[in-house]
């Protein structure tokens, strides 16, 4: 079929239905540089304004999909089933649940091996980096010395057949035109597009050749979607591209209002991880502030668990993601996959010995009442200023700054009690953030009307 | 004011208004290449899509107008006030009127001139080349020996100053951020848009600083606008320009659904004017293929004298037009600017002798009956097929290719009879457009419905 990008710009502006026919012809010429940069723009532009219909949308993540290399889990899959799930989150502050939940999935894995010893489940989980004012997993586990995310397809396959899980960073010919469309949408103000959001996000968790897939989207003042409408149409559209291509997807809409646990930043995140995976029976060892990420990591490895058939119910399976972690099977698990990629784990007998800021600040309550909100993107912006996160692509980020809440939204604080500890490399890089934050964390004499955790499940069954 | 143009493009998209610095420092980067062409088409698109408040409109006009030099006509007024007017067709078949309306308006203005004999009413008439289906005025008026459409805008002046009237190209510093936008368009598909083909056209327009601007808004199967509805919005936006730059402004919509007049081609359309120019007081020496030629020129004509008070009403200027027609005046004026710009006028003395096509093959009525109805768009194809189009930009085109209609629509011709003469100067040229042409010209039992040839004028007084 001749390719003519001018008719398929044409009929996508027109608000005409593309064939993916016309959609793979796209995308392949987006990555063979057959169609120009202007042509690519128009397109986006056009799709932004007039949308994908669900046909539309898979075939745009498939063809994004296979537009370089994919995992190939046959050779996990000889002497038995193996289930393949990823956990996807759309962003936040302090969100740390992949470095809890793929030990404990691939605790449960390593529980239940198929006939070869390969473990039952396998998290193949292909993380991202600092996006915005979020964190990025990939740039947590960079501060475990040693530790290697630049792994090739062929080493994950060997890590998740001896450990069950891997936390890798996205290969170089990985959904190359995904690398290309974002950066086009980038300069072009197509960012916020639920659709291409979708083909982005699900082009590359498809890659994974995942059988499921939980995905964690997050809505509130420190998400990228503030508004529950908003998350809950990307929600639908992210569960039915993943069925439409023949993976169980289940999406949660979460809350962002607050960074998500104790501490927000790089090593203070594994830390906090550290310290639950650790924590053992006893409740009293796990630190308060670190409740709501606990509950969160066991909702969504419950739905995992579930969709691997490891758990009748999500809520079973939350139970037995709990029973992991105090267990400590996670934490055996965990020890695995960090020493598999390289990754020093003596760091952990003392996480907080490790954490060496060069700078402390303590912010007290200014008043006495509750910590009422936040803007808690305004937050995530204060951690990233104070190093955490990158000025220019490429650039190298701060292992020990950012944030240590002491206490959480509903809380009641006396006046000059602690409210949040700021940690930094950099001395000078205190001032701006410790603004930021004072005039954000608002204290009244009322405590704010809780927000639920999770507000909605979603799935097409 | 720092520039943003992801700033822009966002607020575009979102169908926000933006400020007439907006859009000038946008028009601004688009000229000195400060912002990529992705950019570009992405403001391309969102404008596509989202239109352009009238505001916005004029902000964008404007901006584009002094992107470059524009027309300078103070030199012409130091003695009194001339008035300059031009009239803009959006595109015919067969459409010769501008060839008219220079000499009849310059022999108004010689009638009347400002006391340091500079005429009354100047036209500075930039025109194009063929574009698609239909015809350009450069191209016609290049068929006469010698004749030389590349006029620096000095040269305008001076032949202003001496004829009243002259035909030329666009200079190359004219507008030069309209012929950057308008090949990104024709790229990326975003052509069709009625508020930036207003843009377009309004931008190099007002480059000539003119007084009065009639506009010949085509519709109907010949037309790039097929819809009344379309034709009606654009001639509105148009007015709106225009009448908002200052420049008085008339539009009228006018139908296109067969070619105007005798003859489509190059060199036949300006033999068709010298004889109309040429007929002098005897009616029985006007051509009847001719009338709607002459009928759609003297209201046009009459519009711009009504525009530069010569006129007491259009319907008065069309009088007057025709005197001027039948007086010989305008011929003498042709002459004048003919010779003005290096043309041989001997050619003028029997254009029909200089018609010199290789081959020639006329097309007699297929049955007996009404020439009912034609895809004009088809028959102009026809007109480009048979040499008088490019195949690619700057290739050079036939002089003596095109065609002559025998019958209009609703004349009735005996089978056998004459209906359409094709000319070429390549007869391996002939049998395609003879297809198309046999396929589109239908003749039926029944006359037509007749349609008017104008059937709207559109001011904004």
């Amino acid at each position: 079929m001749p390719f003519h990008p001018q008719d398929i710009i044409r009929r996508k502006r027109d608000g005409l239905e593309l064939s993916p026919a016309e959609i793979n012809a796209l995308v392949r010429a987006v990555v063979s540089h057959e169609i120009s940069d202007a042509q690519i723009a128009a397109f986006l532009m056009a799709t932004f304004l007039r949308g994908l219909t669900p046909a539309e949308l898979h075939a745009l993540t498939e063809a994004m999909r296979f537009s370089g290399e994919t995992f190939d889990p046959a050779p996990l899959q000889t002497s038995g089933p193996v289930f393949l799930v990823d956990k996807h989150s759309t962003g936040g502050v302090g969100d740390k649940t992949s470095l809890l939940i793929a030990p404990i999935l691939a605790a449960a894995g390593l529980a239940s091996p198929t006939p070869g010893d390969i473990p039952g489940i396998c998290v193949p989980m292909i993380s991202g980096r600092s996006l915005g004012h979020t964190g990025g997993t990939l740039d947590k586990l960079e501060t475990i010395p040693g530790f290697n995310t630049q792994l090739s397809l062929p080493e994950l396959l060997e890590n998740l057949r001896t450990s069950g899980a891997a936390l890798i960073g996205q290969t170089p010919n990985l959904v190359p035109a995904d690398r290309i469309l974002y950066a086009l949408r980038d300069h072009t103000s197509t960012v916020e597009s639920p659709f291409l959001i979708t083909a982005s996000i699900m082009s590359k968790k498809l890659a994974e050749s995942l059988n499921g897939l939980v995905l964690d989207v997050k809505t509130g003042s420190g998400a990228f979607l503030r508004t529950a409408d908003e998350a809950r149409h990307l929600a639908r559209l992210m569960v039915q591209t993943g069925e439409a291509a023949g993976t169980r997807t289940v999406a949660l809409l979460t809350s962002m209002d607050q960074p998500l646990g104790r501490f927000a930043g790089n090593w203070i995140e594994v830390q906090e991880c550290v310290d639950i995976l650790r924590a053992g029976p006893d409740p009293a060892r796990r630190h308060p502030l670190s409740t709501d990420l606990i509950a969160l990591t066991n909702i969504l490895s419950g739905h995992m668990l579930h969709l691997a058939g490891q758990a009748e119910s999500p809520d079973a399976g939350a139970h037995l993601s709990d029973d992991l972690l105090r267990s400590g099977k996670a934490y055996q698990s965990w020890l695995q996959i960090i020493q598999a990629q390289g990754g020093d784990t003596t760091v952990f007998d003392n996480p907080a010995a490790f954490h060496q800021p060069a700078s402390t600040r303590t912010l007290t309550a200014p008043q006495t009442g509750y910590l009422h909100s936040m803007d808690c993107t305004e937050v995530g912006w204060a951690v990233q200023r104070l190093g955490t996160g990158r000025t220019s692509p490429g650039a190298p980020v701060s292992a020990h700054a950012g944030i240590e809440m002491h206490a959480k939204l509903g809380d009641h604080l006396e006046v000059g009690q602690p409210l949040i500890t700021l940690f930094s490399e950099d001395p000078s890089l205190l001032d701006e953030p410790s603004d930021m934050l004072r005039r954000t964390l608002h204290i009244a004499a009322d405590p704010p009307i809780p927000i639920p955790l999770v507000f909605e499940v979603l799935s097409s069954r």
